[in-house]
């Protein structure tokens, strides 16, 4: 009760102010984990994919559950591209036999024995195609993984490739593949990754069985997401399609992920150098690269028609300010039963709207409208949460306060993401709920964990491990790449987003996308009685009240300007290093260093020759952090020293020169060769897929030694950040006026 | 040819003198690859394990042998303590069934069929017993694998361990499982670490096979190496030996090594908590730590009588200063046939011994004399070298100019280590010897790995790269540990060692002690036509060469000076380290950070407090180390001025100087806890083995928080190097004067 009156005087002080006290009190009180996962049970009990008959019926239950809820709620319907298999094949044919892959799960009696077929192994969006040709290992399949190979001399061009998953986005694999002249790609789990070196194989533990694969989408989102005969316009009468083959993110090979029971068959047939010791997996062979003495045969034909998304979108006026939207969502079609992903998350979103329909029901209104929807489409490429942003992007873009996302659920921590000037709102949430295991705040949990310094870059990890030790400090949350329906809003309307979720403590990657993501598996080890469910559930909840009754804006830019400062040090910092590394390898490759130290036994080649760097004046950069460092502290101190006092005539037009704020971040011409992300700050790295890259044109640009990009885009960028500073100084301007 | 001359260049120029140019070519003249591997085919017939019969063949073999090259050659015979099986046996003993361990390897058509048998699995001087108890696993077995352990809530108290081979000398494992309470040890060795991972098993490829294990020594050789109960003096009448009970450096619990075919099974069927990922092998398996409802039987008996070492002696003497002597030795003892080790480098001390043999015989004769040792009792604790060292111990003292030693061989680069003051000696030889695989200099092959820049120290091998880069830059070797008979030499009577061998290409630690290191595995997988083996002889063969005949001194002070310099950062930023972690981590268990991020699901405990870290006056070292490189500069500037031209009276009087001066850094009192130990600079590690500190006192006493005794040992050690740059002043002034 403390924690609560805590987060509303924080809200009040620093970010936002809730009418009514008491209102995160009674939306916990209608939150039922139990209900939750009756609903749960019910949503995982067939398979849910787009176009499946139970994709369908969820549309229709949740649609119904909203109504019951008391919502004005109705369905959205897109027809889009959307293939299905119709047959396929992997063998591996060698003298003395053909060996035939299992390309279906096998049934366990954990998991529901459902009416429909489910899904057999298919990754949407690949390029059909019926090839033979030898195999070659490439690791994860990412990049350095091709650097690697040409060192040892191996091409794939011809040849049909086998990738693990891990370490960078799916779809890249087969992207990269077919990029390197590649006819075909496989893609599996190894066993070392998320299989029985982890755990306990399904569904004795949590961890991938042998026969299992993932499932997913190879749809190439890092160039737009969305129907990918429309992007950029909704898929619809107006405008005409894009055909399958002029469509520039769906693939041109065939490929097909494999579970590791198989692979260990193909892996086992290559010979060829023993790979580097990172690419060994867990299985009991000697991995080696190839190609394979033995031919592959991959064969995929699919059924490339349109079909039906089915959104739900349900609304609750506004009784203030009808015209300023707060937007919270989370898909409802799965690969096969979708228990974690992303049941987990839709049952949060189901409990939200039951919750908020009984506060309505005792007589509360929200000032602003507030809309819950349940997306369709998500798992092949965010498809109706696209077509949606799409469709209405021009009122999005004038009335969206923000879009809270969530997807998966899993127990652990609290798992923020998105726009960085959010930050302080998300602690305050944080802060006012508790951690069902360790009974202290989520907040004070996370901040625990970032203590202990570990993330993906060091400074980074370092400057949020200092931010979180300092209980007054905000913590800036993570930037967003992609993966989920947040995406058309952030990054192509450049409204703000958030993505929400618990994780980090339950193993559940084994089992992402395949048969056994079921309610047993997720009841027994991912969210043991629903209780991070529910947790999600409050956390999403008490943003989506503090957002629709706030009288002051949500942002706080200090912890995006801090942010900003951190990239822009980190891509100046890539510039040096790489210009070393450029010289230092030319000294190297000078000298005949690396035939040299090459061992004669194995066929090596010396690495590709870094392009030398190039002075690049990151001035204008620079110049635009400063500045926003500047009226971001401006702007903080007007408000904190303005904010209680301030009129209600001048908060409304204070949140009104703040509402549209963020999208000064995404211009309408977008990044290069990808006009459909507009978001300068924040975007899905070309070579990371999901994995975000901030400043993405200037940091790609450096990263694929395209200097001209890096300097073309340098001032771009600047000038945007620039543009965000200047509508902080006419807020601060105004909060300063008499 | 222009090669040789270089290499004569240079030694005049900078380091010593040859007096015969042309000397190396008659050397190379006479060393016959397929000589040395008909000798390895020999040698490697039966079991050469110290109290063998073939062990006894080989000292007389290779005694006929030198004396047949023209050597005064002579057996030394020293009775120490060496135990042997007598019976051993480890079951895994559940409800349903009792599974029997072998310990015995299968013998494949590849390795001979010897008369004799060759020995079981076996660890000698581990502690015999009989136990029953729970299995825990323990990862490598390390300090901070115990310190994980006791996060995760899991004693070894009462248990028997299993431990995987790497990451630290074998010894340690079963000592420190003794330190933690543990009642026995097995040891095995992963495939993921020597076997099917690395490479296709013997004998189809070089790695392990299922059946392999790795038998060795586990006296706690850093304590002192020779026969464990006459440490310091000859194992013989002269002084009353220690008991088995009272030597400090014998096991007092069972241990033994074990298949990784044995260790799946007893792997298998551990339950409790997963493992971290870092601790996870190739076994297809989940790892988890234990401990195991079923227990293990374990169950060691040996023999524990006093055993022969035959050290096989061999020397020519010098025509100008026979009571300066160098001296060349290699073991001849292996576990099983040992043809990697010790036969690759027995056989190239055999090459030179024939080698020189024929210069004698051809009219040349040595200014010193050349000792050429082949050693016995190298495998169970360096017994047949540290009882000769401690046997001639005043002797070796006053006349030693230096001990080359050498051990294991394989194709690959340039391994030298040992007294840095030998850096520019060992880069003089190497550059005049030619790489077969590459046809460049040994010396230019090894800088072009440096180069890249790879080692264990970054700063180390940043320095490294540099020197690397500028051919008229020294090379600083690396410093020496233990695990070889130089120990005695070095470490306990202080004078100057290298240890030399080519490796880092060939795969043989799969096969390294067990019965598959065999002639055909060294010539199929480790040194095909024996090209290496050679090499090893020429460049040895000219180190020896180069040290007999000098007028001036081996030793170029400027890279130890270097070297100490970078030492002495080390440990002061290892201090600062240890400071800011223990500050950093006493405020994340005042604040619970690690109760709070535990997951509840698995036992867990906070991390052991760290000591705080006082200040330390590190002011001595300094100085030292400042007076050292000073020094050193002076006397080689002196040195390269007057070198050419000095005289012969004054090059004796020089030579005289200098040949004690590495004595310096190994006075008297020697270690903490470990007084064997003289030498302040170099000694094996405590909790690494095998592996080297330097600045021994100071820096362990740090990692061990304990700060009385790195306190005490700063000026002590800072007194050594000041002794050594004191005796480089006295040659200074020796080389100025008129």
């Amino acid at each position: 009760m403390r924690k609560i009156l805590a987060i509303t005087a924080f809200l009040l002080s620093t970010t936002a102010a809730i009418a009514e006290p008491g209102l995160p009190e009674k939306l916990d009180a209608s939150i039922s984990p139990t209900e939750m996962g009756q609903w749960m049970k019910f949503l995982t009990n067939e398979p849910s994919q787009v176009s499946s008959p139970f994709n369908k019926t969820i549309a229709d239950w949740t649609l119904a559950k909203f109504k019951s809820f008391g919502w004005d709620a109705h369905i959205e319907k897109y027809d889009v591209l959307y293939p299905t298999p119709i047959s396929e094949s992997v063998e591996l044919i060698s003298a003395k036999k053909v060996f035939k892959a299992t390309l279906n799960e096998p049934w366990t009696k954990e998991t529901p024995k459902p009416k429909d077929k489910w899904l057999p192994a298919y990754v949407a969006y690949q390029g059909d195609g019926d090839v033979t040709a030898p195999l070659v290992y490439v690791n994860y399949g990412m990049k350095d993984d091709y650097e690697a190979l040409a060192r040892m001399g191996i091409s794939v061009k011809g040849k049909i490739v086998i990738a693990r998953y891990g370490q960078g986005w799916r779809g890249l694999k087969p992207r990269l593949a077919q990029e390197h002249g590649a006819i075909g790609c496989l893609i599996y789990s190894d066993p070392r990754d998320d299989g029985y070196s982890v755990d306990s194989v399904y569904p004795k533990g949590p961890a991938r069985p042998a026969g299992g694969f993932q499932r997913g989408s190879v749809q190439d989102i890092t160039i737009s997401s969305g129907d990918p005969l429309t992007p950029g316009f909704v898929a619809g009468p107006s405008k005409p399609r894009l055909t399958r083959e002029t469509a520039p993110n769906i693939l041109k090979i065939p490929t097909l992920p494999i579970s590791y029971g198989d692979a260990k068959v193909l892996l086992a047939s290559l010979n060829g150098q023993v790979v580097p010791p990172n690419w060994r997996g867990g299985l009991p062979i000697t991995y080696r690269v190839g190609p394979s003495t033995a031919t592959v045969h991959l064969a995929v034909k699919s059924d490339w028609s349109l079909k039906t998304v089915y959104d739900v979108i349900a609304k609750i006026d506004g009784s203030t300010y009808p015209d300023q939207w707060v937007i919270r969502g989370n898909h409802h079609d799965g690969w096969v039963f979708g228990a974690t992903d992303p049941q987990a998350g839709h049952i949060a979103v189901l409990a939200e709207a039951k919750a908020i329909g009984e506060l309505v029901k005792s007589g509360w209104k929200p000032k602003r409208t507030i809309i819950y929807t349940s997306w369709d489409g998500e798992e092949p490429g965010l498809l109706g949460s696209t077509e949606w942003a799409e469709d209405h992007a021009d009122e999005l873009k004038a009335k969206t306060v923000l879009y809270i996302n969530s997807d998966t659920n899993a127990r652990g921590f609290l798992e923020a993401a998105g726009s960085q000037d959010f930050s302080a709102f998300v602690g305050a949430a944080a802060a006012s709920v508790t951690d069902p295991e360790t009974k202290v705040s989520v907040d004070a949990r996370l901040r625990a964990k970032l203590r202990l310094g570990e993330g993906r870059d060091k400074e980074e990890a370092k400057l949020a491990a200092k931010a979180a030790a300092d209980p007054k400090a905000v913590v800036p949350i993570e930037a967003l790449g992609t993966g989920s329906d947040y995406t058309g809003f952030l990054q192509h309307l450049g409204i703000p987003a958030l993505d929400l979720g618990y994780g980090g403590e339950a193993i559940w990657g084994g089992i992402y996308h395949s048969i056994y993501d079921s309610y047993d598996h997720h009841a027994r080890f991912v969210d043991p009685g629903f209780v991070y469910d529910a947790l999600l559930a409050k956390t999403a909840g008490r943003m989506v009240l503090a957002a629709a009754d706030s009288d002051l804006p949500l942002q706080r830019p200090k912890a995006f300007a801090d942010s900003v400062a951190l990239y822009v040090k980190q891509v100046k910092h890539l510039a040096n290093e790489k210009r070393e590394a450029a010289e230092h390898q030319a000294g190297l490759l000078k000298d005949g260093v690396f035939a040299l130290t090459a061992d004669p036994t194995k066929p090596s080649a010396p690495p590709r020759a870094l392009a030398p760097v190039p002075e690049i004046d990151f001035a204008p950069l620079d110049a635009a952090s400063d500045k926003l460092t500047v009226s971001a502290k401006a702007y903080e101190a007007a408000l904190d020293k303005a904010g209680a006092s301030l009129s209600q005539a001048k908060r409304e037009k204070l949140f009104g020169v703040m509402l549209t704020i963020d999208q000064t971040l995404a211009p309408e011409d977008g990044l290069p060769g990808r006009p459909w992300y507009k978001h300068l700050i924040y975007a899905p790295g070309r070579q990371t897929g999901y994995g975000v890259k901030t400043l993405p044109a200037v940091r790609e640009g450096i990263e694929e030694e395209n200097w001209a990009e890096t300097k073309t885009y340098i001032p771009v960028t600047a000038r945007a950040l620039l543009a965000y500073a200047t509508r902080l100084d006419a807020a601060t301007a105004l909060l300063s006026e008499p």
